[in-house]
C-alpha cells in the first residue's frame, strides 16, 4: 500500500501577531492500517487561508481553534490511495478538510467524492468551485442582495474571494465595480484580468480619499474583506440602504492590540445601513445554484480564477506566511501531491 | 377668526454641541388669512425628539438640517379651527409636522385626520401611537426580527421608544428582556412598570460588566438607541445570528469630536452578526397592522405609555433642552394648547 507515511505540520505554539516558522514543526507520521470504513487519500492541492490565522489563537470564534501540539488542517483534494469504504474507490477525486499534509487517513464521511470538470485542475475545489468562490457568490448575492446597476466595491479584491466577487458582480449587472489592493501590479491585475472598472492601492494614503475618486457617486455594496480603515472609508461612502457583507478582517488578524473601530458608525442609523457577517458554512443549501452559473461562467471565460501555487509539501508554511504578507495573486494553494 | 398668531421657535444659531438657550429664538407670527385649499389648526400637544438635534446641525443626514432663522419643525397634534379645505373640517383632529408652535396652517394635505381614540389623550399620537410606537414595533420585529424565547437588550430603555421596545418584547414572547437607563429611578420603571425582566444604569461602571451580569447567557437582539459603549458592549454581548437595530445614538449626538468606533466590530464575522439602520418613514406600510395590534395592548394594559408632559408654549426649548439630558421618563411632550 502507498503513502504509508503523511508529512504533516503541527502547531507548535499559539503565534504572538504574526505568525513564524517556529510557530509550526513539520513531522512525518506513519499512517496505522486503513480500519473497516476507512479510506486513504493522496492529497493533490492543499488550501492556506487567512482563517487559520485566527484558529491558531486560542479563543472562541465561528471554528474551535487549532490544538497545540496537534496537526494542522484545512480544505484539501486528493484521490482516494486505498480504501475499505464501499462508496469510495481507488482513485475517486475527494474534497475533504485534512489539508497541511500529503496524505489523509480516515473514516469516508470525512471525504466527499467530487466530479472532474474537463479542463479545470483538480485544484480549483479550492479555490472558484469551492469555499473561496461560493463565499464570494453568497456575500454579494444573498447577503449584500446586490442590484443591477448599483456599485460594488471590494476590498483584497485581487485575493482569492474578491476577484471571484468582483467578476460575478460583472456578470449581474453591477453599475460600477472597483476594488482595493495591496500593490500597483495588483491593482493593475483588477482592471485588465477582472473587469474592474477602476482600482487603489490601500498603500496610496486615505483610503476614504482613495475610494471617492474611483466610486465618485458613493458605494452601494461593499464586500468587506480586511475591516479597520477600508470599511471605515466605505461606511462613510455607502449610499442610503447600502449593504456591507463582512467577511473578513485581515487587517486585524495579527495586531495585538484590539483595532480602533470606525468613527463614522453613526451613519448606519442616518443612511439606514446594514453591516451583515456570514460564514459560508451557513449557506451550503446555495452550493447547487452557485455550481450550476459558476461552471458556465468558468467554461465562458466570464470568470477567471486565477491562483498562485506553491509546490512541495515542504514549503507549507512558507506559502500560509506569504498569504498573510499579501504576497499572493487569488487563491493560494500547495501542490502537495 | 381665533388663532390669528402663531407662537413659534426658530432656529437662531446652530449649536456647538450641546444647544444653549440663546441657540433659539422665540417669535410670535401673524397668520396670514387662510388661501383656498389651506387649513387653520391650534396645536393641542407637540413633540420633542432627539433627532431634532442632527438637524440643527449643517450636515446630511436622513433629512435636511433645519434652516436658520426659520421655525423648527416637528410632529404635532391639533383641531382645525378654520378650513377651506373640503375635506377637513372644523374641529377635526389631525397629525402633522408644524410642531414648536402653538398654531399651524398650511395646505390641507400636510394634515392628516385622525380618529379619536376614547380614554386616551391625543398625545398618544406623538408617541406610543404615532412615529414613537412604530419605530419600536418596525425596529424590534423587522429589522432585528426578534423571535420567541429570544434575549433582548435595549438602551434608554425608560425613554419612549425603549420603554415601548421592551414591551412588545415581553407580548412577542422575548425570553428575556433588559434594558439600561440612565438613573436609579428610571432603573426601576423597568421592572416594576415595563416587565423588564432587569435592568443597570450606564454610569455604573463598564457597560459590558453590568450586561454580563443582567444578560449572563448573551443577547440576541439589541435594540441601539445610544450608540457608543453600550454598542460595543452589546456586540460583545451578542451571540451568534444576533441582530442589532440601530436607531439612534443619542451618546453621539452632542459631541464635537467624532466618537470612537466599537474595536470589537470583528465579531461581526466571527459570530454572523447583523447591524441595521433604519429610520421609521421607510416603513410607514406597517402602521395599520402596528395600530391593529397596538391598539388593543394599550387597552388591555399589555403595553404602558409613559409621558412626561411640559406645559405651555414658552417652555418649549427648556423640554428639548430636558430631553437631551434624559431628564424625562417615556414619551416627552409639551402641551400647547
Amino acid at each position: 500500500m502507498s503513502h504509508e507515511q503523511s508529512r504533516q505540520v503541527l502547531l507548535a505554539r499559539r503565534p504572538e501577531g504574526w505568525p513564524e516558522h517556529d510557530d509550526f514543526e513539520p513531522v512525518t507520521r506513519d499512517l496505522p492500517e486503513l480500519g473497516e470504513g476507512e479510506v486513504r487519500v493522496a492529497n493533490e492541492f492543499v488550501s492556506v487561508d487567512p482563517y487559520m490565522r485566527g484558529k491558531m489563537d486560542d479563543r472562541e470564534s465561528y471554528t474551535p481553534p487549532y490544538a497545540l501540539g496537534e496537526p494542522l488542517t484545512g480544505a484539501a483534494v486528493g484521490r482516494v490511495v486505498a480504501s475499505r469504504h464501499p462508496e469510495l474507490s481507488e482513485g475517486t477525486l475527494v474534497l475533504h478538510q485534512q489539508g497541511w499534509r500529503d496524505a489523509a487517513q480516515g473514516r469516508g464521511e470525512e471525504f466527499r467524492a467530487v466530479p472532474e470538470v474537463p479542463d479545470v485542475p483538480t485544484s480549483a475545489y479550492l479555490g472558484v468551485l469551492g469555499g473561496t468562490g461560493l463565499t464570494a457568490y453568497v456575500g454579494l448575492l444573498d447577503i449584500a442582495r446586490m442590484q443591477p446597476g448599483e456599485t460594488v466595491f471590494v476590498s483584497a479584491a485581487a485575493g482569492a474571494v474578491g476577484s471571484v466577487v468582483g467578476q460575478i458582480a460583472r456578470v449581474k449587472g453591477a453599475g460600477r465595480v472597483v476594488g482595493s489592493a495591496g500593490s500597483p501590479e495588483k491593482v493593475r491585475t483588477l482592471t485588465e484580468r477582472y473587469g474592474f472598472d477602476a482600482g487603489f492601492d490601500h498603500h496610496d494614503g486615505p483610503a476614504a480619499d482613495r475610494l471617492a475618486e474611483v466610486a465618485p457617486d458613493g458605494v452601494d455594496v461593499y464586500f468587506d474583506n480586511v475591516g479597520g480603515e477600508q470599511l471605515e472609508a466605505a461606511i462613510g461612502a455607502l449610499n442610503r440602504y447600502g449593504r456591507v457583507a463582512c467577511c473578513g478582517a485581515i487587517s486585524a488578524y495579527n495586531a495585538t492590540e484590539p483595532p480602533l473601530g470606525p468613527r463614522n458608525l453613526g451613519r448606519v442609523v442616518t443612511h439606514s445601513l446594514t453591516l451583515r457577517g456570514f460564514i459560508v458554512s451557513d449557506h451550503l443549501d446555495r452550493q447547487p445554484d452557485f455550481l450550476e452559473e459558476m461552471g458556465p461562467w468558468l467554461r465562458e471565460g466570464r470568470v477567471r480564477a486565477e491562483e498562485t501555487v506553491v509546490d512541495g509539501v515542504e514549503h507549507l508554511v512558507d506559502a500560509f506566511l506569504v498569504l498573510l504578507r499579501g504576497a499572493n495573486t487569488g487563491k493560494m494553494v500547495v501542490r502537495v501531491g
